[in-house]
């Protein structure tokens, strides 16, 4: 049974002058939403924006949470299809019809999808209202909810228009994760890994020790996973909100996981925390290809990784069978690249990442086709 | 024969801190551009948004004042039916396509339509990229151009999807309007007067002398008109960036010409200028019949707007034919507005202008019922 609210609940701050906000942490805190956060309830209109698996299994509780009769609902498909142009205008367009104004609120109830398509139409809802995440999985809860990044896919890939848009407040309850199966959990753990290995070496070894607990949905466990991990993104996030440097440290094995996202055509078969937990190892090993990392700092990671069962790119390039050169291409798209040079996160060791703003193209082709071996 | 820029140019900058930029005034100001703007024109990739009509007439000299081969030149159908979500998407598609990325930078060379696009273009291409305004109507000069306000249309009225995204540098070059006619000048104007009713009587006075000068496109009483205008606006902006108060008094005379712009359906019959001028005299009636406005500043309001032919509501509702309970419910979608409450701005007299938060409704059926007779 987790424990109450009032007694495990962490707060944590993000520090943004006029747009800074709390990120709620604890057990049992989506029952006592409405003492949590009265000021955005105070507003005339509230929509809860969800999808399809949500709704089916909380939506019920929220909206009993939030005790009004008038609360507007819009349930998208679940899944990245619905982070769309189409969708962004037919949500815009039914909460432009149903007369919501910029001193209104919208929630953000679900996984990464929801959340990153509820910023955007808020940032753009006559140009901007406020919105509240409370995230329904791990990867969420630890990872995108956080920091005001919100997007919608193009054909050119994923999270390729967005904004930077702060949430008014950030609701994590880890007792919704009690629904979410074991792929879902492993996925949102790879983002978890990824603080301890940005520069939180301690933390890498706590999660050596206590990972599977996190995993298992262990509370006291989880609740120390996800405050760590909200905290040092809350930091990040407070010191350089628009990613003009340090911010791109989050981007840590993203740039193979979108390549191999990408590589997938976003069908849902590769979930986005899959290709994070393939794209951590492959920074690693790249790092290690160019000299910069020691071998054992790449075995522990790999160790981790196999020990927790999580994928790696062996398992997800076997299935996909995408050659070298496009993997190449999809990266050369990246948003954090600078003209036409490739900026990647590398490592000098665990918790030791760095910016790398020009990477040898050739480097990279050829150990991207090392490891797809075409 | 306009004189040379070095000559005549005036700069103003907008302080947003981070975001600041400056605006330059002057005839001939196109061709000089790359001396002028340096810093923008190093990204590797520059690409020009632009209209049919404005391609027609002056792509070829900005091209050639850019002196770059490889600019990337968008052209799209001259109207405000490019404020749409599908162009929006058609343009980011292909900046993305063509490889552009946050380190490059946009030109908005168009009107008001053309301003508000790119700017939400650019604040949405991979999270926001540079762009600069060259606007070519004389209202995108004395308005949209500066200030940051991007936007597109929605089936719920105009500019109801945007961002506040601010332009790296904005530049009007007068010499541009020698092609507008003169009801293109006109609705530009319109503009311009409506910063004497604000807050400037002394502004009023001089257009009530010169306004014809600036209307017929002379020069020396353009870049005066363009150069009090834009500094009006810039001190606002720097003061209230999002509109959270005072901003919301540029929307003198606007709420009664959004409306009139929505029965008119966008259709090009009525000009974005030409609703506001017959908004601004709406403004004064209302106030006057509110008991707010004294009469005689009311008069000389209409008397000036008649005196340069401009257009009043009594011209525009005579086509239109609007019922007034179907005016009084675009007016009820205006973004100014805070739930159900009618926002407006209204006015003491000429140059007193102030935020009325709470309209009447009734007396304001009233009033259009009055205008409308119907």
């Amino acid at each position: 049974m987790p424990a109450r609210a009032e007694h495990t609940a962490n707060m944590l701050k993000v520090a943004l002058g006029k747009r800074s906000y709390d990120i709620h942490i604890g057990a049992g805190l989506m029952p006592t939403i409405a003492g949590l956060e009265s000021a955005w309830l105070a507003a005339e209109k509230i929509a809860v924006i969800t999808d399809e698996n949500v709704a089916e299994l909380h939506l019920k509780s929220l909206l009993h949470a939030l005790g009004r009769a008038d609360v507007h609902v819009i349930v998208l498909p679940a899944g990245e299809a619905s982070k769309s142009f189409a969708v962004l205008e037919t949500v815009l367009e039914d909460l432009l019809e149903a007369g919501f104004s910029r001193s209104d609120t919208l929630i953000a109830f679900g996984g990464g999808v929801i959340g990153d398509l509820t910023g955007l139409v808020a940032a753009l809802l006559k140009r901007g209202c406020a919105f509240v995440q409370i995230p329904t999985t791990l990867l969420a809860q630890v990872d995108s909810s956080v920091g005001g990044k919100t997007a919608i896919n193009t054909k050119a890939g994923k999270n390729m228009v967005g904004s930077f848009y702060q949430p008014a407040s950030v609701i994590i309850d880890t007792d919704i994760l009690s629904t979410l199966d074991n792929r879902q959990m492993k996925a949102g753990y790879a983002e978890i890994l990824k603080y301890g290995l940005i520069d939180k070496p301690d933390f890498f070894n706590w999660l050596e020790t206590h990972g599977e607990r996190v995993i298992d949905g262990e509370a006291t466990a989880l609740r120390h996973a996800i405050t760590t991990s909200c905290a040092a993104k809350a930091d990040i996030v407070a010191r350089d909100e628009r990613e003009s440097g340090e911010r791109a440290l989050l981007n840590l094995g993203h740039t193979f996981a979108h390549a191999l996202e990408a590589a997938g055509g976003y069908d849902g078969r590769i979930l986005h925390g899959e290709a994070v937990s393939a794209g951590l190892l492959m920074a690693y090993e790249f790092s290690q290809c160019l000299g910069l990392c020691p071998g054992q700092d790449v075995k522990r990671v790999r160790k981790h990784i196999e020990l927790m069962a999580m994928p790696t790119q062996k398992t997800l390039l076997a299935n996909l069978k995408t050659p070298a050169q496009d993997l190449l291409s999809f990266m050369s798209r990246d948003k954090k690249n600078t003209g036409s040079k490739i900026t990647m996160i590398l490592a000098r060791g665990i918790g030791k990442s760095f910016l790398a703003p020009d990477i040898d193209k050739d480097r990279l082709y050829q150990y991207l086709q090392d490891k797809t071996g075409r």
